[in-house]
Formats: C-alpha cells, structure tokens, sequence
C-alpha cells in the first residue's frame, strides 16, 4: 500500500498551473496543482471541482457570485457549468479533487492547457 | 459559495469513528471523522476510500499486505473489497473522500455503523 506524502510531493516539482496526478478512486483523481497568480476563466460542463489549499492563499473569482478567498487547510467545492477564476495570491499549493479525465482549462484552450496529465514521479 | 476550514469543522465535533459530511461533488463525499485507537476490520465491496490524515497519526492493518502509517499531510487509497483495519495512534483527525453512499463499517454491523451520516453544522 502506497501513501503520499503532500510536503514531498509538493517539493517534487516547480511548474505552475499544471497539476499532477497523485492518485485515482471511483473514477475520480487527486491532483496536485503549484498555482502563481491569475489563471483562465473557464468552467467545467460536467465535473465539480473540490480546491483544498494546502500552502498559501488562493482566491476563486465567480461571474454572478463574492469571491472566495482559500486560506491554508480550507476547502471549497465549484459546481459544474460554474466559471470561475482561480487566482493565486501570490502562490499556493492546491489539491484538485474532481474526475480524472477533467482538463485544467475545462471549456478553454489556452497556453495553459494540459493534456497529458503527468503522474507524480 | 461557501468554504469549510478544517480546523473549525473538527473543532466543531468531539465523536470517534462517526464521520462529518463536509461535502460533496460528483456522486463523492468529503467526510470528516475523528479516531482514537482501533477501529473494526471491515470493507467497501463497491469503493475505494481515500484516507487523509489532518492531525495525530494513523495507521491501518490489511490482511495480506504491510500496515500503512499516516502522518499529518499524508494519505493512502484502499482500494474497494480490501478488508483493512483502521487505528489511530492514539488519536486522529482523519479527511475521507468516498461514495456518498458508503458506510463508514463496510460489510460489518457494528455498534460503530453509522447510518445516517451527520452533516457539518
């Protein structure tokens, strides 16, 4: 039985916006993410999205709703179909917890956009 | 939208091995429980249950594989039908992500089965 530890895995790597997949259940990933400063907006047509911050500050910007501001150890789930903004402040490191196929850009292609979700060494 | 910060949601509740649900997102719950000492062998035939340790130091037993011990910022996935023996040592603040469904003693009834799973005040 594997465990991961999120203070090794975190120091595992340095690129921003680019989650790594640390694990999979029931269809659904855990993934690691390094966050600097303003991402894309964009949603998600058929996955919620669960952003816990593990280090530092992230704030998730709505179109039609108040900002949520994440604080280290805090938890916010954004529904499906829902855009939203992910905004480091200035840099955080994030769990993802959402279904393994989603793409970090959901309905956008940006620069940013990851399609080989590269596992955690 | 709203944020859960886990160190209020595991001050608001003193019970062991009687989860929280702290969320949930694509058919998946974020549950919140706290352990002290052993709990009861048992298994999830149909889910793969993710175990995060938030405090304290928890270790858990299989049948035919090494224990697994987590420290605060670690976690581990059982995967479904893998009967394991979950132990705090001695006490625990643990983050499950898991079926909605799920039931915290598995195939077993035990004073410990939770049937209506509590939600976070």
């Amino acid at each position: 039985m594997e465990k991961v530890s999120l203070a090794e895995a975190f120091d595992s790597f340095d690129e921003t916006w680019s989650p790594r997949l640390a694990g999979e259940l029931n269809g659904q990933a855990v993934k690691l993410a390094k966050a600097d400063g303003e991402f894309v907006w964009h949603q998600h047509e058929d996955a919620d999205e669960l952003f816990l911050v593990n280090a530092g500050r992230l704030r998730i910007e709505f179109r039609e709703d108040d900002d949520v501001v994440l604080e280290e150890g805090e938890f916010a789930i954004v529904p499906r179909g829902t855009e939203h903004l992910p905004v480091a402040e200035p840099e955080a490191e994030i769990l993802l917890f959402e279904p393994s196929e989603t793409r970090n850009t959901g309905d956008v292609e940006t620069d940013e956009t990851v399609t080989d979700l590269a596992r955690l060494d």
